[in-house]
């Protein structure tokens, strides 16, 4: 059997188990699937289209005869593994910010800038979740009508920090239940030195804090829109807000478009024929998106698109997505299909 | 004994029940305090002050002696009421949205406008909660550096939509947590078609929709908002969300100052010193407002104060604070504590 043959970095996290299905779904044959972790995960088992496969310990060694590599086991997993990957002919895609912000280093989201993929030099990058499913929504009026400012605040599902973040908040939500007492050792962030809980609460603060009182994940919305829409001067701000929901970022939107000619029909017009968004706007009947309608879907959902009250050229929206499929699994995959597409990665054997 | 006779109207509810305990921390002398509530409720018991007070039906006569009348039983309970209480001789501190945009009715936060109280005609307005712990916030600013724009994102409690809609979110989150079917048929809003879980969810919908796809609540906020601050200029936008969070409405608020010379540091000062404020703000610390911590407390909790990296005179800030004190019992008191202390009501006997 012909096909690719392609490494998942990180098969047992919550990104990686996602990859797994995704790649069950893709868009180009497959020969193999490889599936590799830590040490500690080795010699665990998973499923690939009803197939059972031995996850194996990441090694160099690991990636011989990979035509693509999907990582998604941390930024210093990538930094250790990723050359070798690259230096063994696969190409690697990664979804940690290892290489983000790289200028030799493609940031793609396929929908948006697919083309960038031709100058990989050896690794392509996937943004951050909150970033994708905005470019998504936002790309359509970008191209329709200029953009000159975004505002967003985000409301991030705890599932963006892991597995064991997920399982800490359910527990949190059944002691607090139960009047019990509850525990607080992930959230806001892993490397940080507080913890607060999570569950029936709101945590302005994702990723740990810069001296300029931003935090990363703030900067990485900032910074990686400026790449991916290879515009420096749109000014962008970002306030990212963790909240009590499994797996579906939400965010409130502000832009302001560039050129005359926008109103709410005609941005509806546009994000209702845009590649991977589904229009959910009809107020009247109560249809917007949610988290838990999102939630398994790789579609960006957008509603409550309406014109700001004041300001003649600003629009307001409610951008929902799966941060664990588009976020993450999912634009990984549809990157592989893009490379597969653009006929930039043959299979080597 | 002499003080006031304070009336209670929907003693049973979520704003109702913290009225009550409001009330024992009033800085005015209190003779009585009569609870009303519907008649389905009536007979039901109360503890104030330690001592048992049963609930009584509502009805005009309720309101004989009475010196002040705390509303908060659905605006057409005050439409139907507040003219009674009133024609009796009593003040009426009205919590819902009854009177609010009414000309001749003050709309009151007494740390941003306690003068407009002296033009009452027998009725003041309580805002909406949303807005309170917004121009708590903002006054300070306002003042000092005037204010040309705010745009705010809301992360509301359900606490706000009453005591049903609480237990019904932790109905849906126990039954979530177990994998077993759960109900909804109360949020985004009682009065409307469809209804939502909210248990792990975020819901972009707060009150009905009207013809121009705002919310009635982010109408509250944007129309309020001009009334208090008597800014009929001000540009301003509101998205509001409900967020499975029991107590404690967070805001991520955009704000453009009109005058030079502002920073993060003067803001903070202008803070740290604003009444009703509580200043939470060192993110190297990672000290910021939380719903869980802000529940229970009177005070506005305002963290995340930074520099909008693009707008010379743009500010973002994070502003927390419980809905049912500050947003609703809270501010009401407060109410009551000016018309004591500027000698706008006197006792009866």
């Amino acid at each position: 059997m012909s096909g690719y043959t392609i490494a998942v970095v990180g098969a047992t996290g919550a990104v990686g188990t996602k990859m797994i299905q995704m790649l069950e779904q893709a868009a180009f044959p497959i020969k193999e699937v490889k599936l590799l972790a830590s040490k500690r995960s080795a010699g665990k088992k998973a499923l690939f289209n009803g197939k059972e496969i031995e996850i194996q310990e990441t090694t160099a060694d690991s990636f011989e005869n990979v035509d693509i590599a999907l990582f998604s086991a941390g930024g210093s997993i990538s930094k250790q593994f990723a050359p070798e990957a690259v230096k063994r002919g696969a190409v690697v895609i990664d979804n940690t910010s290892a290489y983000r912000m790289d200028t030799e280093v493609p940031l793609v989201v396929p929908e948006v800038n697919e083309e960038a993929i031709r100058s990989h030099k050896g690794i392509i990058a996937n943004p951050n979740c909150s970033t994708i499913q905005m470019m998504v929504a936002l790309e359509p009026i970008r191209k329709q009508y200029g953009l000159d400012r975004i505002i967003v605040s985000t409301y991030q599902a705890v599932s963006g920090a892991g597995v064991s973040a997920v399982k800490e908040m359910k527990d949190q939500a059944k002691n607090m239940l139960n009047n019990e007492p509850f525990e607080a050792a992930i959230l806001p962030s892993g490397g940080d030195k507080k913890h607060f809980p999570i569950a029936f609460n709101a945590l302005p603060q994702i990723d740990l804090f810069t001296e300029d009182g931003y935090t990363f994940e703030e900067l990485k919305m900032i910074n990686e829109t400026k790449k991916i829409m290879s515009n420096d001067k749109i000014k962008i701000s970002a306030t990212c807000v963790r909240i009590p929901v499994v797996s579906g970022h939400a965010e409130s939107v502000y832009i302001e478009v560039k050129e005359d000619g926008a109103s709410v029909a005609s941005i509806q017009d546009l994000l209702r024929n845009a590649p991977g968004v589904e229009l959910q706007d009809d107020p009247a009947n109560q249809i917007y998106p949610t988290p838990l309608d999102a939630a398994g879907k790789k579609e960006t959902f957008v509603g409550r698109i309406r014109k700001d009250r004041d300001q003649e050229n600003g629009y307001h929206m409610w951008v929902v997505s799966d941060n664990l499929l588009k976020g993450a699994a999912w634009n990984s995959v549809q990157i592989a299909e893009s490379l597969y597409k653009l006929g930039l990665v043959k299979a080597k054997d």
